[in-house]
């Protein structure tokens, strides 16, 4: 049942939350949520560990680490540093975790491309294309001169691309990193995208951090095939945010409003009853069948999105920076 | 009734069709179609001719003509090229209608300000900047050499602004354009603008050309305070686009279609009845009550925006530019 | 005869230079200058007291303040936040310098329209326009909920513009913020634009804030009509960086040299003398000749201008941000 | 003699004209020209026979075909296509001498991959990725639903990148380019970029198309490494657009002036004579010395550079358009 519909989301944390509405236990998914009150950051950790707990989420074995916190949205160049801070910690968690022995004892020497995706020239899907230019680059400069060159023991030599969209480059960005990968060798690629969100209240206030890497379907530019070690060679961070919501998901939420409102309404009280018995994944079905076709392709985003896209993309960037200038 | 909602459309045409759903007669608003079957192109023209009218229509009293082809959104220049010598017509139709007697004598030589109303930053919204950045001005050439340095017998001054939005400048578009007319005396304003539409089939197909400027809460960036010849000085015809829908609307869009489906539903015929018995103001208000508030300030728009904004700005400003030139 | 020739620069401090070359005493000028060797902070005080010191200057008379610093071009956050306290130190001297005796009593509330001058389309003349990007704006804020609602005691009221170049336009940059200055009442303007250095070494280096605005013929965009109290109706505070070079500059530079070569060589002595004996007026003229027409309407500038100009344009912003929120 | 300096251009033509200007008749290299007066159009075809022939001119062997027009930066849509007409034959041209036999029989069906060359940030930079922005690419097409669906008998695969600089990635634009042509196999690549001129009248108003792909040091970039069948592993067609002069050969040209002015003065003739004895070599090399070195690094372009870029990157967009369409 679960398995044929899928409610639209990237977030793997919303995956979970899907279930916990069922009051269903789910074999192979662990669950883990800190919340800091004072500096009103949240933490979920979701542990995808065996297979069936895959399929079960629609989602790779991996981890899941999901930073949500309102002040993502605040133009504060304090509270973004501390952000900046908190996200580095992340990413080198699941770097370590990914990089094989013998790399390790290396891993102060680090090659690393990250890669930024989406369309520059949409704003919800600029993300990944404006964290790269924010990166600070150091691969030509450590390969010319050498890391001593910088003044330090340690170097690792960042390489960013924006591979663009297959509407502008008729090639998947799979293909382009593939590629660049084989030919420049980097150890790990750190692939930055938009994401959709289930509940609109995430947008902008929310980074998943995944050692999955990206999949098909993702982002706002729908990605047809993933990015993950299997398909491009080395381990892949995938770092997200959600900036949209597609419109069958809006609709969804207000069904279930809908519904409860039928519930508590004397003459209407039978549908109310018999809409309930329907599960979220009917329900979806059913709301998705309602939308006109034309809706689909269509995605949701809030009026400020560029002002949000930009400060986000610099925290992102500077995560990136600091997470490899402290290796130094 | 009427007064106490309101469907968020810019499109004085979709205010009509809500009425005819109604079978309700409107008094002091004429409705005229065309559709040119072979070139697929339908101008719709809606003339509120008194304050009846307008009141009932939300919309003030003038002319509307809306162009409807789905060629506004095929990548072909010979299309496009037709495409504008019908807009041009139509605007040259407002133009002529608006310009008093005397000034019409000379209108050879009109004074035009073209206004490029919108944020740059917000793909959806970016329509009026792009039109003013491919226009072809003229006043400052007219204005050092004469018109005969340009080898034209008559030539109109044509200049353009992109204000930008409350949020960059701190300021309301239709001061500045207020104060660069008093300044720079134009004869008439033309102001593009991105809309919103009620019906997400109309989007990135559709221009509305209308006489009574631009009026609060249009467009994607929600002017707080409109453009016409009373708050600008001088006639203002405004040229707008519907690129987004926003979330309340498609909601309420698949509410029709549920209420529809309930009826043919056995089991929940009861809900049908009843709710069909609402008329859409109340559904309206209804839906609106089952959004999450954070959904307002929202809005849908497709997923290659940015194609159909980069497409259709050329074709509005091949239009105006012909306009013009045919006037020399 | 300094008057039917003129070396192509917006800068004060190099207008001066060029009668020291000639030992020449300049009378309403005063020259003032101070090194902070540690932070290799320079800030050269230009006082034009006179019309003569004027007319000698080509400048009007008034308060020029140069900051030069190798640090503007570094990517350094910290050092940039240092730079930029001493700008809006600069700043705020001649803001209260030039707001008159009753508007100071109340200057914790002033209301400041910025003018980003330039074209953002070309990358060195960009800088203005980036400026006004990266401002706080608060005037809509201020108007609507009071200043109480930003929890200040005071709040200026910040409001941004940026006018486009003629090219663009159809209209003179000074006529659209004249309009926009009688509209919206500011207390007063600060325009930024790109300028033209003499001296190649100065790029990207250098910061003007001058309290007689803009001139014709200043900025790589070549306004042909100046912004000032006299033609903008408020003191208008003008900070510039010089981003280019003319092509006529270089040569001369060059010439220069050249004629030092000719001195200390032998065969050629003979010509060195000739040429040392003209003034740099004479060599100028006589370089312009020699210099293809089509050169004319050329710029020169470094290939990294891009990174300098995103950086600058920061800390500019940031300077100007500093200076209204300490005023609160 | 003439390798121990060299005249910076990229233009095969204008090393040619080096040598005219020395009456020495170079081995292996054979000019001819064509010129159209009455549609203004200069076609220059260089042909690079021999390794000598490349030693003296410092440009691999191969064929360099250059259109002048004035016209490329006239704002008239008809002449544009005209030029892209003329352009595309050209292109075609060189196309089928690089294609091998085998490859030539099957050539309606050819796998195309452009290449945008430059920095989007620096104008005059921007050329090749705006080319590349213009383009319809098709590869994604053909390969999901076949050149059928796209109602073609043949149909080419068009795909594009944009690498961006060094500065911006941290790898060579040819490391990312072979990466990508290992990855999906064009048959050729095309690669566009903004070219460095010897004559600064040449700007903008110049094509020049070559099978020898592009050289290190060409372009404003100055890619270190260059890209051709040897290092891309394709044949690689190479279409160039000069947007600047550097500093140097400006102030060359206004030495070659004033060496002339010289010799006809009486009292310096003394110096034209020597100097005159001087070969464009020593001369060059001369100023290179009498230029401060902070010069070096910098380019000179003219201030419309942006309109320019625009409307040229249309023409040979346009250009490569036709060709793969034509071919359907």
């Amino acid at each position: 049942m679960m398995r044929n519909y899928s409610v639209r989301t990237d977030l793997a944390l919303e995956e979970k939350e899907r279930f916990e509405s069922d009051d269903v236990e789910v074999q192979g998914v662990v669950l883990e949520e800190n919340y800091d009150e004072e500096r009103e950051l949240r933490l979920t950790r979701v542990e995808i560990t065996t297979e069936n707990g895959a399929k079960a989420m629609g989602k790779p074995v991996g981890t899941y680490l999901t930073l949500e916190t309102p002040n993502l949205a605040v133009p504060d160049e304090d509270l973004h540093m501390e952000i900046a801070e908190e996200l580095s910690k992340y990413i080198r968690e699941l770097v370590d975790k990914n990089i094989s022995g013998e790399k390790k004892k290396e891993s102060e020497d680090l090659s690393v491309l990250v890669v930024g995706l989406g369309n520059r020239d949409v704003t919800p899907d600029a993300l990944g294309p404006y964290v790269a230019d924010h990166l600070s680059v150091t691969r030509h400069i450590v390969k010319e001169y050498g890391k001593y060159a910088m003044g330090m023991e340690h170097a690792c030599m960042i390489s960013a691309v924006v591979p663009g969209v297959m509407g502008q480059t008729g090639m998947e960005s799979a293909e382009i990193v593939r590629g660049i990968v084989q030919e420049t060798h980097p150890d790990l690629v750190i692939a930055v995208d938009a994401l959709a969100a289930r509940n609109s209240r995430r947008l902008n206030r929310t980074v998943q951090i995944a050692d999955t890497g990206i999949h098909p379907g993702s982002g706002v530019g729908n990605h047809r095939s993933g990015m993950n070690e299997e398909s491009i060679g080395v381990p892949v961070i995938g770092i997200g945010v959600p900036t949209v919501v597609d419109a069958a998901t809006i609709v969804n939420d207000t069904m279930e409003n809908f519904i409860r409102a039928l519930e508590s309404s004397e003459s209407l009280k039978g549908v109310g009853e018999v809409l309930k018995s329907y599960n979220p994944g009917e329900k979806y079905a059913f709301v998705r069948e309602l939308i006109a076709p034309h809706l689909n392709g269509m995605f949701m985003t809030p009026k400020d999105v560029d002002e949000m896209i930009h400060q986000i993309s610099h925290t992102i960037s500077e995560a990136i920076n600091m997470l490899f200038m402290e290796q130094a």
